[in-house]
């Protein structure tokens, strides 16, 4: 590559897909990462969420996600969600001309390092009867034992805004966790990126000898040491911009985003599921 | 409409369908009301829930749903989704070429009929902010008192198979409905498909001074007036059939329909969204 190909790929933003907000707390550990790069994120929250659908759902709407960011010529495509990362990972990455980065890989490296002892996983239906988080551990330390538990309540318990000393958020995390805290795993990976917002009561719950791994944060970083190695940071002081695109009312997205995403959101537009659907493939030249 | 017509009319199907499962509940109730009618089912499974998604969005989706049950025929439309019947009840009258029965007026006539004291209602989210059952109560009785209030958990609650004796549906209960007791209405209507699995705990916690009225049971009463008036409903003695369409996950559809609908599940077959989409209009002859 020239140096002048190579000064344009630099300048290029991120492309960053979820099925609706929580994508928002990835793009907010990037965000600390990577404060120069530009990101164009699209939450399809239309169709959210992912986690209760079927893997051949999953991945037809993922695609079609991917095909939508490529047209903003990224440099790279992060997969902010963990039930398209468990369900089309492989079906993404063969789809896109540029690296592509999702949570779980990041997510199950982040926990082997931190631990030799079990390693616990929650997540939704999707992502944990998918076993991809098992897998992923199992390719870095085939020993491992992984003990994964499905947490279908906690999505719309955060989407309804209720915070973490709700005592119903905490009757439900006491129900989720009570095997998980009887055997005491070397690290908890939050398997969704919504979980993220009820961290620190997780953390209560697991007590200090169970850390907390943030997936999120664990492909944030995976993003910066791809970039660095590549030579494709962008080099500018300035701060990035962000631009989001949703496929279902802008307005609650930017209202309940910022949660997510710890920041006001101040780009945001409308793109419709049928235009998605009807896209043709990467137009990425 | 000659004999012959009408009495191919008698044969043709009941077209029903919501954003998922909940539905089933309403079919449950067309079968104990109307036995000898066929029934075809579409639950969209693949964009479920419909309750936390803007009126456009739910209006394309409902309009798209509309389209692919005219093309089996069916004598009436019945749109068993209070979300949807909320959103997009007019825009599915004008675009149906036969006669449409929601599940919002038959319900809202339902708790009107059986108390002179103020009216709650329970719902999604998007059934509560569109504000249509007040308005349905208030076309019916302009000075009637309505206090509603949205749940947005009920759902996953039920999709999660959470009985009605469980600590946290009972405390999630209680949380939504404090107001409603302490402001005891004469009658509750249960405005959304998903709650009549919890009519029971919902029962109790009211107490035996606030009667329950689900909709679904109302809009199956106000399709048999309607067809009994019009000489339309099937005169055979033999049971109807049901076919459901799916546009996700024909397994889980059948495994989980079973515990909505009170019996087994034989037909499922899957439609894809993109079919739904890009299907022509009405193609009813």
């Amino acid at each position: 590559m020239g140096s002048d190909a190579n000064s344009d790929r630099k300048q290029r933003p991120l492309g960053v897909f979820d099925s609706g907000l929580g994508g928002l707390t990835v793009v907010r550990e990037l965000a600390a990462c990577l404060p120069a790069e530009d990101i164009v994120y699209l939450g399809d929250t239309a169709r959210v969420p992912y986690g209760i659908k079927s893997p051949e759902t999953i991945r037809r709407f993922a695609l079609e996600d991917l095909a939508f960011l490529l047209s903003f010529e990224p440099k790279l495509i992060v997969v902010a969600c963990n039930s398209a990362s468990a369900a089309a990972f492989e079906q993404i990455v063969d789809a896109s001309p540029v690296d592509v980065v999702d949570v779980i890989r990041p997510g199950a490296a982040a926990a082997v390092a931190l631990t030799d002892g079990p390693i616990g996983v929650i997540g939704t239906e999707a992502t944990v009867a998918s076993g991809a988080y098992p897998r992923a551990i199992a390719a870095l330390d085939p020993r491992r034992e992984v003990i994964a538990r499905a947490c279908p309540l906690l999505v719309p318990i955060v989407e309804e805004g209720r915070g973490e000393d709700d005592p119903i958020v905490l009757h439900v995390l006491c129900d989720y966790l009570r095997e998980l805290q009887r055997r005491r795993p070397g690290a908890l990976v939050l398997g969704c990126t919504h979980y993220p917002l009820l961290a620190g009561a997780i953390a209560k719950l697991m007590g200090p000898d169970t850390p907390l791994v943030n997936s999120g944060r664990a492909a944030a970083l995976e993003v910066q040491r791809r970039l660095c190695s590549t030579g494709a940071a962008n080099p500018r002081d300035a701060g990035g911009s962000m631009h989001c695109y949703t496929t279902d009312n802008p307005q609650r997205f930017a209202r309940l985003g910022e949660r997510f995403g710890g920041r006001a959101i101040d780009h945001v537009a409308f793109v419709g599921t049928d235009e998605l659907e009807t896209r043709p493939g990467p137009v990425y030249r």
